[in-house]
């Protein structure tokens, strides 16, 4: 069984920068207000904004007046007590995404290692199918990323690699995205560790985008960024704590890029409510104990569903499940006429038409959806 | 007199990326708090965040949770309305300086007039200080722009290009920031439009940054574009509406390049509060009404002020003026001690450490700052 297929770029014509969380069309096209769209098509914190957000937007919206702190020294610095970084080592961006687009930017890397599947703008910010090698993730190996395989084909000297034999130069960057998003699959932190030292033997830039991270805290290596020169590691603030629609993550880069990395970055990026939010939330550990309490529950409500109604579903360590269904297209479509917004992850790489990627919402959320889903399957 | 000068790069080592508005910096030093400085070294709107985004913000921060639309479909339907163009040419970006860098991105200019002095995101975003051509703004001509001049330097036909003699090339990009910050010169629309229609006979982007030209709507040419196909203008909500800590700015770009700026736009990068703030302000007619009295009458406030003090400024249209005073770093300095932040002009090609940008700001700000010039200036 050829497990991993490694290809230097992906020839056929795919729709690339396709997201879920857009209910405004949605609601456009219903005729319906956003608030009455059931979104699992992003996988965001069903808790909701935390309250110590809200207050903290309620106390300080009148300083909008003034222009956010450029550097976010302060919530950098409650960042780097929370993590155990130096703050010197942390960058604040408009949510992740503009980190990714950041690095890529200032570090201009010739070949880029990107699994198939993961989050697209890795490849949207590269911007050049010439310069992504795509690493092929098989389902008939649950989605899973194998650390050896990973790091042959960041070597160019994968065995493996069947699909054209010219691989035989190494990549100057890769992205890990850990869990993997659409797949909800993690390389647990020992794994990482291992790819993130060959990355640096190869003097090439392992990006560890750990958006889903703090479902799984302990395989982070965020602590791993200031003994390797080569490991970049991103974190979002707008999944678990909700604040999507605040735009607040960062990055921590080792100290030998971050002149680099200041002198491409564009100012004032991060809004003036969403580096107070951060903070607010980095010291809630009310809102971050409930959402692993609710988070736990709400997972087994949907992989219960998921067992009874007999649908293929993978491991996830995340908020949200890749689920593989006959007539997923028209599933979708029918939800979709009620209000239920679920992810197509056909423009993913390595996907076809039958897999949904599905967030864990409310219980009443998750059980209509199962009702839903159990209609279609019965008919 | 030799009133323009090109040049076709800056050998001259100045800071990039400096700005007014650090306020954060200032309340470390000093130890107090943001809200006790007086910030007259950002030229935002005195009379702060206006009440109908206040109430936007509180009804609206529960949906931050949501994913912000990424089109900005509602926002660039109010502007379209507002401004009285197409909203399929409107894109909305995190403050107009996202749309700076991603018009240069997109399209790739290998030459860049840029006069000077002017804001410096421009020559930041380029990135390459040999692909700047400088237009120098002359001290005895109040800092005035002569059409006919920057049209020769477009061209690359200056006749008094003294400078060099070998820039006989034409740029394929030119920005104009009218009114001009830090100077605050305006160019009356009809030249504005003599110049765009001379950039689009050579085919060379013009860049109409309009970041302040709300305080001057009449001399907007945002209604040109759709007639220019060499045409971008800039606009920004975070001075007049005093939404600078939120971020919210917009674009319109002819038809002809839309596509390509899409390409490299990035996701979600207006916030949904910004997008929401847009549409609030738009139609906040009693705001705008109440910025153009209060303004008209704190800018003569400072204009006697400076009249009776002997100090030397340039006639403004926007809400900040360039003031010349020889003990300039010694006055910053001291003021800085009080709480009083000025805009320090020595970075600006051009200018040296003589000029101070001072915002027009509350009448009793106003007030306190003409004293305290007046202590320095009997002493």
């Amino acid at each position: 069984m050829v497990e991993v297929r490694v290809d230097d770029n992906d020839d056929q014509e795919r729709p690339v920068g396709i997201h879920g969380g857009n209910i405004y069309r949605l609601a456009e096209d219903l005729g319906i207000k956003e608030d009455e769209i059931a979104d699992f098509s992003a996988s965001i914190n069903p808790l909701g904004v935390p309250g110590s957000v809200l207050s903290e937007i309620k106390n300080n919206m009148k300083r909008l007046c003034n222009y956010p702190d450029p550097d976010a020294n302060k919530l950098r610095a409650a960042i780097s007590k929370h993590i155990g970084a130096d703050p010197e080592s942390i960058i604040c961006g408009n949510g992740s995404t503009e980190l990714i687009y950041l690095i890529i930017r200032a570090l201009k890397p010739e070949k880029v290692l990107i699994p198939a599947p993961t989050f697209s703008e890795y490849e949207r910010a590269l911007n050049d199918p010439q310069k992504v090698r795509c690493l092929v993730l098989w389902e008939t190996n649950g989605f899973e990323i194998n650390p050896d395989k990973f790091i042959s084909a960041m070597s160019g000297n994968d065995s493996s690699a069947s699909y054209k034999t010219s691989l035989t130069t190494s990549v100057d960057m890769a992205f890990l995205c850990n869990p993997n998003n659409p797949t909800g699959r993690l390389l647990p932190r020992a794994s990482v560790i291992k790819i993130a030292d060959a990355a640096r033997d190869l003097k090439c830039y392992l990006v560890v985008d750990e958006a889903f991270i703090d479902f799984s805290p302990g395989d982070s290596v965020v602590k791993e960024v200031e003994n390797n020169p080569y490991l970049i590691v991103l974190r979002s603030m707008t999944k678990f704590y909700a604040l999507t629609g605040l735009r607040v993550g960062y990055g921590v880069v080792p100290p030998t890029i971050l002149d680099t990395i200041k002198k491409y970055k564009e100012p004032w990026t991060v809004n003036t409510l969403a580096q107070m939010s951060g903070i607010a939330v980095l010291n809630d550990i009310t809102y971050r104990d409930e959402t692993y309490k609710f988070i736990r529950y709400e997972k087994k409500t949907l992989e219960d569903g998921f067992k009874l109604l007999n649908i293929q579903f993978y491991p996830s360590a995340a908020n949200y499940y890749l689920i593989k269904l006959i007539h997923a297209q028209r599933i979708m479509a029918s939800l979709r006429e009620k209000g239920i917004l679920l992810r197509d992850c056909s423009d993913f790489i390595g996907l076809d038409g039958t897999y949904i990627r599905v967030a864990v919402k409310s219980n009443k959320d998750n059980m209509r959806l199962l009702k839903e889903l159990a209609q279609w399957l019965r008919a």
